[in-house]
Formats: C-alpha cells, structure tokens, sequence
C-alpha cells in the first residue's frame, strides 16, 4: 500500500487499536454527535488550531491521523496536494471528462449525474489505496457572467438556472444520493459568492470588491448556491474577493445570514473552507482588519471553518491570547469538519460503510471510457452547417483530410485545468487517423516562424480532400489568475483560415476551447461549418470525428453567449451589473440582457431539422394567491410549488436521427422594470428522436412558481401579476401567452445585509 | 564537426570546388560589390524569393548554402532558431551576462562594449563549429517608456540619451570595431520604431497603431535609432507596430526618409529585417493593404529587405506575377542581405578573416566569467540602508543568514529572456552558502499554501541572524507579450515582509525583476535596507552576495523611475505622449516629465559618501550662431559640435572606497513649453574612489550642442537662446547656470511624414 501523499496521508483511524480505540468517537454506539464531542472533548486548545488548516497534522497523542483536505475533481481526480497517482499500472490513471462549460452544452442533468457517479466512486477507490483524501474542491459554480473570465470554462455556463438544475444532479453525484447515510465524498460549492474575476486590468481576485445590488445578487449570484444548499452540499468555499466592502471569508451576512440562517445549511456535516490563502487576503490586500489576529478571529467568528493555507495556524493562538475568540468557537468549527468526516464513515469499520471495497476495477469502466466521451459528444455544438457535414466517408478508398491548428493534435489542452492524469488523449489527428477510409494529414500549426508552419499548413491542405482547421484558446491565453482581455480570432488566424478558405475545398472550422467571435466565418462562403467542441477531456478527438463523420449527431446547445468582439470595449469586468445602464454604457450582459450576440447563448443546429409544439394548457390566466394557496404539494420552499408541466411535441423533420434539447425561456412585462428579454426556466434532452416517424416525442417543461416568480430591488422573490410567455428554442420556434392577475405575493424574502460594509464597527461586533 | 541547425546549417561556401568556385562571388579579386552582383545575376527569379525569407534554403544549384539569419544575443549568445548549444561538453554553454536593464544601471559605456566583446567572440566561436550564423537580432533599444512594458528589461532604461550612448557602444563591441574591415557580427537595433506595447488592455503590438507627434516621435522614440545609424549597425528590423497609421515595415516615411535618407543609413552591407510575421500582420490585423500580395510587395518597396517568418516566399511570387514587384526591388534586396555576409567574410577564405580561428577556448575564458559577475556588481543599485549594510560577517563563528523569497533560489529566472545555456547559475542561497564563516538557511517561498511556505519561512527566520528576502517580478509576470497591469508588492508579499520585519532582525530586501513600487518598506523602520538586481545573469547570486557583504560597494543608479502604484491607473499605455496633458489626465512620462516617482531615475546610495563639485568654466553666455560657426571639429553632424567638456570634482567623504557615476543633466527655460524637468546629456562612472585622499578625482562631463538643443514640435533639432543650468547627481547635489543668446538655429531638419496616413493613397504611389 502506498505510504501517503506528502507529509500526511489519507489513512483511516485505528478505532481497534491505538490511543484513539477508547476515545468515544469510535463507539459506535453513541450518536455521531456524542462521537464528535469525545474527540472536540479530548483536544488541547494548542492542537485545536493545526487541525483547522487544509494540511492537518492530526493529533499524534490521540491517535487522530494527519489528513489533506484539500482534493481537486472538477471533470475527473484530478491531481492536487491531497491525490496522488501511480507512476504506473494501477492507479496511474482516472477517467477524464470535458470540461464543465463542454458538458453544461449537454443541457442532460442525467448525464452530470452519472459522470459525477463515476468520479465518485474513482475518488473512492484511489481512497481506499490511501491516494486521496474524500474532501473535494468542486464544483466550481459561479456564473460566468462575463466572456473574459479565465475560469469560466470551469463552470457550466451563463445561466442560474441552468447552474442550478446541473449542480443538483453532480452534487447527487459526488455525494452519493440526495441524502445518503454515508456520504460518498464531500462536494465543496465554490467560490461563495460573486467570484468571476482573475486579474482583469489590474483588478486582482485577492482584493478585488464586487459591488452588487441585492436584487441582482439574489437574482443571478447567489441561486447556484441556494441550490448547492438544498441539495445538502457537504461544504462550501468562501472566495477571495469581497462583497460590498466585506471580505466573503469573513462576512458574517454571507455565511451566517444568508447561508445558514436563511437556507438553512446546518446539517452537523456542513462547514465552510477558505479559498487558497484567502484568509491572508482578509488581512491584505483587503486590509479588512487591523491585526492578523483580527483577520483571523473575524474569519473564523463569521464562519469559515477550514483555512486552506496556514493562516488559522500562524495567528489563532494569538488571538486566542489576545482573547478574541475561545474555545467555543474553535470547538463549533472542529465539531463541524470531524462530522463532515464522521458522514463519510471516517470512524467507522470498513465493512460499515459501502465504498471501502472499490478498487482499482471499479476506475476508466468501459461503461466510463464510453461516458467520457459520450459527455463530449453531447456537448458539442454545430454553430454552421452549409451541408458539408456530416462528412461523407467513402467506404472505398480514401477521404483524405488535413488537420491544422494550434488544436488539431492538442493533448493536455483538451483537460482545460485542475484535471487528472488520463490514461490517453486523442487528439482530432489522432482520431481521424483512426478511421477506416480516411486518410489523416497532420498540417501543423500556420503562422510559426520557427517551424516553418505557415507554407506547410498550405501544402498539407494542397493535398487534402477537405480542411479542418482546430483552433482556439486554450489556458495559456484564459486560466486561472488570467483572464483574456480579447474574445476575437487574432489577425494571424483570421489569415491562415480564410487563406485555407480561399482554396475553396470544404472546411470545417473546429473551434475550441472558449467562446471566440466567430463573426468574420459565419456568412463566410467558403467556410463550410463551424463546431464549438470547448475542452473535450481525454477523448475529445473521437468524439469530434464520431460529430464530423456523422457516427453521433451534434445536439448541444451554447451554453454562454458568444459575444461579438467588440464586448470586451463596451464595458468592464469590474462592472457587476447584469442590466444594461445609458449612463455607464454597459450593453447588459447575458442573454437576458444583451440581444447583440454574435451566436447566441442556447443557440445549436442539428443534421436534421426539428419542429417544436406546444401543448398548450387549456388555462391562460391565474391568481396569483390562488397559485400558492392550491400548492399542497409537501414543498420545503413556496417557489418549488407546480405550476404547469407543459408537454411540447418534438418532432424531427429533416433526415438524421438525432437528439434535441428542449429549451423553455419566460418572457413578459411582469415585475420590476426593466423586463428581461428572457430567461431560461426549464429544459429538458430528448434523445434519438428518429426522422420521419408517425408520432412526435413528447418533451415536458416543468414550471414551478420559481419560473414565473422575479426578485425585486431588495432581492426578495416576488410573483408578480402581468403577462406572461412561454418561449421554446433558441430561435424561438413556439410560445404560450398566459396572465398572472391579483396581488403580489413574496415567495421568498431576501435577507438584508445590514451592516454589510461595517468594516469600521471592529470586531466586538460579531462577539 | 556538428551537423547544423535543424533543416539548414551555417556552413561557409564552397568557393574552392563545387558550382559557387566559378562565379565571381567568389572571387577575391573583383569589388565587394561586383561580388555580389555576380551572384544576383546568376539568380533566377523563383530562386529569389525564398532567399528573402529568415530560414534561407540557399540555392542548391549555385552552391550557395543554406542559412538561418535569426540569431539570438541580448546578453550572451542564446537559444533561438539559428543557434545550438551541444548536450555536454565543448560549446555547451556560454556565457550569460545580466539583463541589459541591469547592466544599463552601470551607467558604463567601456563595461557595455567589453561585454559586447565578449558576446562576439564567443558567437564567432560558436560560429566556427557551425553552432550558430553570424546575424544576430540584438540590441532592443526602444526607450522604457512605460513601467508595464514586458519586454523593458531587455533595454537599458527609459532615458534616451543613456541608450544612445550604450547602444554605440554595444554595436562597437559585437560588430569589431567602429568602421570594421570585417565584421565579427551583425548587431540588429530593433524594434524600428515606437515598439513598447505586449499587449495591454486588448492592445496587441501586431495591430496596435501608435499615434505620436513629431516632436516626441525625434525627441525620445528615434535618438537610440540614429544612434545606430551613425554606429553603422548592419541591420534594423521593423517593428509589429504601425506609426501614425503605416506598419512600420510597409513605411517607406520610416525605411526610407528617415533611416536612409536622413541619417544616411545606406552602405552596402545594411539591410532591414521585419519583425517575425510582422509582414503578415501588415496584412492581417493590420489591414494595411486589399491583398497579400500587396502587403508582401508594399513592405519591400518600402525598404523590408529580409522577411522573419515566410510571407515573402509565399506571396511575393504572387505580387510578381500581378506586376506590383519586379527584379529589381528583389534584387535590392538580396544585393544588401548578401553584402552583409560578404562583410561578414562569408564568401572569403578562412585565413582571410580574423575571427576564424576562435574556438571554445574562447567561450566563457576567466575574463569573461569575471565580466559576467562583474556587469551584474556594477548594475546593482542600493535604495535604502539604514547601516546594515554592508553585512559584517564574522571572523571566527557564523553569520546566519535566512534566504526567503521567489527569488532566493533563483536559477533562470535570472537570465529574464532570450538566454542561453549558462555553465552555472549561481542562485543568492547558493552563493551565501559558498561563504566562509555564514550559515545559509533557505527559508522557501512564504505564501504557498501546498509547500506550508509561510510557516517554513517564519522558522528560517526564527532562527537567522539576518533576513534576506529575495523577491520581484520574474518572467513570469512581465515578459514577451504579456506586459504588467500591476507595479505594486501584492499584499501577500506585504504581509510576509511586514510580519517578517515585525521579528526586529536585520531584514534586507532584494528586489529582484523589474521595478515595483517600494513605498510600503522605504520608510518602515523594520526593513533595513533595499537592494535592486533586476535580472542579474548566471552569476547574480555572487554578485548580490558580494555587495551584501561588502566585498564590492554599490554604485550603480536606476535607469528607470520606480513609479508609484498608481501611476498605472493615471495613464494608459496606449497614450504615448510624454509631457503632462490635463485634458487626458496623463501626468507625464520618465523623470524629464514626471516628479512623483517613488524613486527616482537615477537614484543610487553608496556604502559612502560623495561630495560633487562642477569646476565652472569661466564663460557663462554663448551666442548660439557661433557656436556652430566655431566648430571647427570635423563633426558629421552639427549636433556633435563640442560645447564645453566639464570637470566635476568627485570627493569620497565617507569611509568605503567606490566607484561613482557622475550624471549630468541639462534644465532650464529654453526651447518650445512645456519645459522638461531635466534631460540627462553626460554620465561617467569613475572607479575605486578612495576615501579621505587628498585629491579629488575628476570626472569629465562632455557637453555637445545636443545637449542643450530641443526638439520643436516638427521634430527639428533646434539651438535655443535662454537660460541652461547643468545639474550633478540625483538628487542634485551641484549646478552650473549658463544663458545662450542670439537665434535659433536649426541642427537638424526633421523629414516630415508627407503620406503619413496615405492608406488610401494605394500601392501605385510607391512604384
């Protein structure tokens, strides 16, 4: 068995023999509570401060092992302190998925669920060979709200909704269930809250202070959060920046007001981690406290828990002795992160839990070799189309095709970041060169002086039946700590492209890794197609020559808006707003707000054509209170109660079988002006949806009062009287009108940040 | 012998046997330009194109070898496509001096050209085992105009004066002499002009378009140019940029008016290379022309004669065949290329040429391994001591000193870019821990949250006598494309300086990289002193360790402001003006017009004192008119004309002998308004002065017409009647005032850009 990664390791308690066999916490008997409270009991207030930092040494004197807290599996295990892989043979490898933003184009709640079913159990059994800890830094759940942002492709997309509906699925996922007995592993939501800025024009994450209405907060920073909440996420990551003056390590309003009190996050398993030193950052650059000691006693006051770094560790004991926090409060925190640990049976034999006898089998399954790159394939999005594709591969003889691009034989690219070892990589060269009857021509990478590249680029397409051309970002130009300052195709490439473009072959431009404007290609004639393939993980060759060839059929949808270039003029990062403002020039961001899109967000086309129809509900028009009052479903929150499922009728008009994505968008004057254009309340994949068939298949959009419901100027969730649309597909192919009458009624009311920028009321405040 | 470099190599032509023996370029006996006529004439025309382009395949049927023309040797001979180092052994390395950045602190011409010397001969060594070609793309002389700028440590500074005055003395080392009958290499002046951009908000250097007045455009952005051309450099390349709407490399304002018809940059051995792909970029972003083959053509009717990357090769044959080029502009081209390799000795014997018989015994000799430290002791500026310095190590016992930082370690981040492979790159902790009687802790990088940095490094410093923290920007935040958005300490770092200093020892700054913003240390009364090494070369750690402890005393100056923080959100980098403009908010540029510097350009403490005195001359009014009319030297340009040379007395008042640099700057009410602050027109660095000698040592301040002469806003070198005052030192430490009267009078006729933005004016205008 391997000896543990780095100092500490990840191996389980001797609750047989050793010190720790008579401490309470390995009975069983007791209640899980009483357990924690043997071990919180035992503790020496000086061991008490290293166990709250991401590289715990444990407590040698009780037989409490180190352990790394800190695990990283944003699409896969990934490599981080707390993972470690084999040079070789077992455990050198772990399936490798797209990127989220690749996989949120999926619009399959399902499909996230089984991939995150497949991380965990992978995450389990590299576990059980002390290779990982079971605390795990993802999902990454920020929307991204702007094109720039380095680590947008982390996330999977725009929407709040959306972010909502696909985080449920991957928290069900990871965690093993809704509400499992024992937790699987631990998902942590990160970064809490308003997080989506590298390093844009300066402005740093570690200090940066974002600036945010509580109508837009409520509305568009925070739901992905409230849905981490209710799905009982066993942590949550507070992030470097501030909010509204207040540091989100140590905003008692984030963590306390809204996290716990007002979403009821409190299970016994729950806590809050920092971000990567963010704890240093209360203290500078935000220079949020006076003192180090104040930074920390007012992190750990508000309710960060963990510290990954060493900051709890440095400068708590000298709070301690300054007597700004005591062993009450470091005794909530550590109860809270052991019985985090207690839920994932940490203490408990290994016959009583279920995970403990995955192996090395139960890793890369054929059933996830096909998973990774089906997730791929249902992702990638077909942006132009002018008939070229699906490519027609003789069945003799060749079709010869050229590859080129800084993409066409990418390996590592296709992980994006935070990824793990794969046990491959196809590249698109490498798939194409795969296929029977094709014959793959490797162009290399125009434009390089050095290599030459240019002039070979041209004679690999002389030669070539048809051209594709893979290019894009990748994370040496969007990353984290960088974001991009340009969503355009550099001059260089434009180029190279319409250079290739003007030999008037076929050429299908493969566009990955982030949204770039794709404006000079699309009414470009001699460009045949456009795909978006993101970044497509360990697999994402085959499953873009599965799309070009036509073994799969593209169906996925954009999951951001593809903004034209000049976006990134119009307005700053810095500006948080979401509502277009005359007065600062901000156009508005998202689809919801801005309609000046270069290729528009839920926009994808298809080897088919599809109809939509809606089944309307015989109903148009309802009361408001009479909405809430009819609503006997047993809801834990009023915005989960029905409103209509609305059956629409998909049928598929063109030749290919194929699947579809059925998007639902609200529009309407209802609420606060300004009205958005729309926004996305429901969808729902069909799949294999056969040409030509007598019967339609049947998507339904479930709408709760939360689709129709807005939050006013001071976030609370309002339904509103008004009118009212149902919108399907992106564009919008078939819509409902219906009304809402009678009064307005709060669904929810939004806590208010009362002493939100009290940075001058000291810390006796929060004692 | 080694087989070459990639596809081609650097072999000499056969001129004793193959094809090349029978043609005249082979004959000794003709004129260096019938030679080479000779071998244009044999030239068909398709051969010529690809002999335009930086990896020439020669011409095989001639016997004219194939040749690889980009060659790297910012500061030592250097990895880039026409270089090879071997795996081991002979030629595996050679040496690697300091950044010019660095080296530019020393504020010592005779330094630059030894160093320069040696760069020469060791690339002719390599040279002579086919290891390397004999152009060699370096100096970088933009002026430092912006502290963002990536690529400004390639420079000596922001001061023009300085980089004219260096750069004549960099050519003459690297090209053998000042008017060589043979030259050792070709040095290249790049980038020709107003290149100072990465990209910086969005602002590429491939399009981005720099809008600058005549005035400013003579005044700060050409002077290091002219200086080139009057040290009659081989070569310049053109820039990525365009000036005032042309792409430098399709101007033939610049090429042309200005650099061979006014500065008379016309022998037959000087040719201009763009840029690598700037060709296409005149194409694409730039859009200077309708088609590629105009953009190829337009740039070598301009003056481009040699193209980095392969535009040429594939567009030219195009622009031919449309008429827009013919033989003759290709055969100006090649004509000149091929002069410089008939200067360089190309085509001659080997006991022809001087530089022939070098061999590794010439490579990094004990000379040169001295110099390497040496530039690196010289550059080195000392902002702060409180008398901690220098360091006293004990005679019996030890000094303990901790070592923490991201420069404490440092290995390549040393050599800052376009490097080669040093035989060793001594890092700080290596070199102290080469010194008797100290104990040399490596305290880590504090702050890394997976290394537990910050306690390590709190430990190492527990437990030392002395804390040195080595710290700065490295390539990785300030490089080739990537300028900085930032020019301040993160917070981060102010904490771990700060928490640092808090323990009360002896702590030393090492600033390392470009300038940061030192206002949170310079008066913290914990911080003890303040070093700057800027990027130091493979002997740095020697270098800082023999200042540290005194075995060599501190005197070089900044050669650049050290700007405040804020300095970056008060102007863009895009505004290239100079003076102050309320209107645009810019508040001025280098120390001629900005006073709230940080530190200020030319700055630098001693482990002494210096007393400076200007031996006035008698005369203190000059009538300009007869200035000129009494220069009787035989002066190519009228701005050489002496005026006065002036000895300032340099007395050593303290007690450590130094070296000091005597800089001269001119102010005064004279010329056009705004008036700059000062402009600096004279430096010498005097040497090992001692201490409480009886006599002075005297350096030589020589003043010419251009050191009182300005600019007027056509860019016209003027002779203003008003007051002039010469001060000494920074701060100014002594002043002489002197008045000229009479006229104006014109030095120098700046050529006007008739055509400037003549887009539109077509390709026809320059046929």
């Amino acid at each position: 068995m391997s000896s543990g990664v780095g100092a500490v390791g990840h191996l389980f308690p001797d609750c047989s023999n050793g010190p720790l066999a008579s401490n309470g916490v390995c009975n069983a008997q007791l209640s899980a509570a009483d357990r924690v409270k043997a071990l919180v009991d035992a503790l020496e207030t000086e061991e008490k401060f290293k166990l709250l930092v991401s590289t715990s040494p444990g407590v040698e004197r009780l037989g409490l092992p180190s352990y790394e807290w800190w695990q990283e599996a944003l699409h896969g295990v990934a490599s981080s302190p707390g993972v470690r892989f084999n040079e070789a043979g077992d455990f050198s490898y772990a399936s490798s998925f797209p990127q989220p933003i690749l996989m949120g184009a999926a619009f399959d709640d399902d499909l996230i669920e089984a991939v995150a079913t497949v991380v965990s159990t992978e995450a389990r059994a590299f576990n059980n060979f002390n290779l990982t800890g079971l605390d795990f830094w993802t999902p990454n759940i920020n929307p991204y709200r702007d094109p720039r942002w380095g680590r947008g492709q982390e996330t999977p997309g725009e929407d709040p909704f959306h972010l909502s509906s696909y985080v449920t699925a991957l928290i069900k996922g990871l965690q093993g269930g809704e509400d499992p007995d024992i937790l699987k592993v631990v998902a942590t939501c990160k970064h809490f809250t308003a997080y989506d800025i590298e390093n844009w024009d300066g402005n740093e994450r570690y200090e940066y202070d974002a600036k945010i209405n509580p109508q837009e907060l409520a509305e568009y920073y925070m739901p992905p959060f409230e849905a981490c909440a209710r799905a009982h996420v066993g942590s949550i990551m507070c992030s470097y920046n501030a909010l509204n003056g207040v540091p989100t390590c140590s905003s008692s309003y984030i963590l306390q007001d809204v996290l716990r009190d007002h979403w009821n996050w409190t299970r016994e398993y729950q806590y809050v981690v920092s971000d990567c030193d963010a704890l240093q950052n209360v203290f500078m650059p935000h220079n949020y406290r006076a003192t180090r000691e104040e930074a920390v006693a007012s992190s750990l006051l508000a309710g960060t828990d963990l510290d990954c770094g060493t900051y709890y560790q440095i400068h708590l004991p000298g709070a301690y002795e300054q007597g700004i926090i005591d062993d009450a409060v470091l005794d909530k925190a550590i109860t809270r992160i052991y019985s985090t640990m207690m839920k994932l049976g940490y203490f408990d034999p290994a016959d009583a839990t279920p995970y403990r006898s995955l192996g090395f089998s139960d890793v890369f399954t054929p059933h996830a070799e096909e998973l990774v790159r089906k997730a791929a394939e249902e992702g990638i999005v077909l942006i132009k189309n002018d008939g070229v594709l699906p490519l027609q591969v003789p069945s003799e003889g060749n079709l010869s095709m050229a590859l080129i691009g800084t993409w066409a034989n990418a390996t590592t690219d296709m992980q994006g970041n935070y990824f793990g070892v794969a046990k491959y990589l196809h590249s698109p060269y490498y798939a194409a060169s795969q296929l029977p009857n094709v014959e793959a021509i490797y162009g290399g990478i125009p434009g390089d002086p050095i290599t030459n590249g240019y002039p070979a680029a041209l004679e690999a397409a002389a030669t070539a039946d048809v051209i594709i051309y893979a290019d894009g970002p990748t994370t040496s130009t969007e990353s984290e700590e960088h974001d991009r300052n340009l969503i355009r195709w550099s001059g260089e490439r434009i180029d190279i492209i319409t250079h290739l473009a003007s030999l008037g072959k076929p050429l299908v431009l493969v566009q990955m890794g982030g949204q770039v404007d794709d404006a000079p290609f699309l009414n470009h004639p001699n460009i045949s197609a456009i795909l978006w393939a993101g970044y497509p993980g360990q697999a994402g060759g085959d499953a873009i020559m599965n799309i070009l060839t036509g073994k799969v059929s593209p169906a996925g949808r954009l999951p951001v808006t593809q903004y034209p270039a000049h976006y990134v003029k119009d307005v700053g990062m810095t500006d948080m707003s979401l509502r277009p403002n005359a007065a600062t020039g901000n156009p508005g961001r998202t689809y919801m707000w801005y309609d000046q899109a270069t290729v528009p967000f839920g926009f994808g086309l298809h080897y088919t054509t599809f109809k939509t129809t809606i089944n309307e509900p015989e109903q148009s028009s309802w009361d408001t209170q009479e909405l809430v009052d009819t609503c006997t479903d047993n809801v834990a929150h009023l915005d989960q109660c029905p409103f209509q499922t609305v059956p629409i009728a998909v049928s598929n008009t063109g030749d290919a079988t194929s699947d579809f994505v059925t998007l639902g968008f609200i529009a309407g004057e209802h609420g606060p002006e300004p009205y958005p254009i729309k926004r996305l309340v429901a969808y729902q994949r069909v799949f294999n949806v056969t040409a030509d068939s007598d019967s339609d298949t049947t998507a339904n959009l479930t709408l709760t009062l939360k689709s129709l419901a807005r939050r006013d100027e001071a976030g609370n969730l309002v339904l509103y009287p008004g009118s009212y649309s149902l919108l399907v597909d992106v564009p919008t192919q078939a819509s409902w009108n219906f009304t809402l009458t009678g009064q307005e009624v709060v669904l929810d009311q939004w806590p208010q940040d009362s002493g939100a920028a009290a940075k001058t009321g000291g810390l006796s405040q929060q004692l």
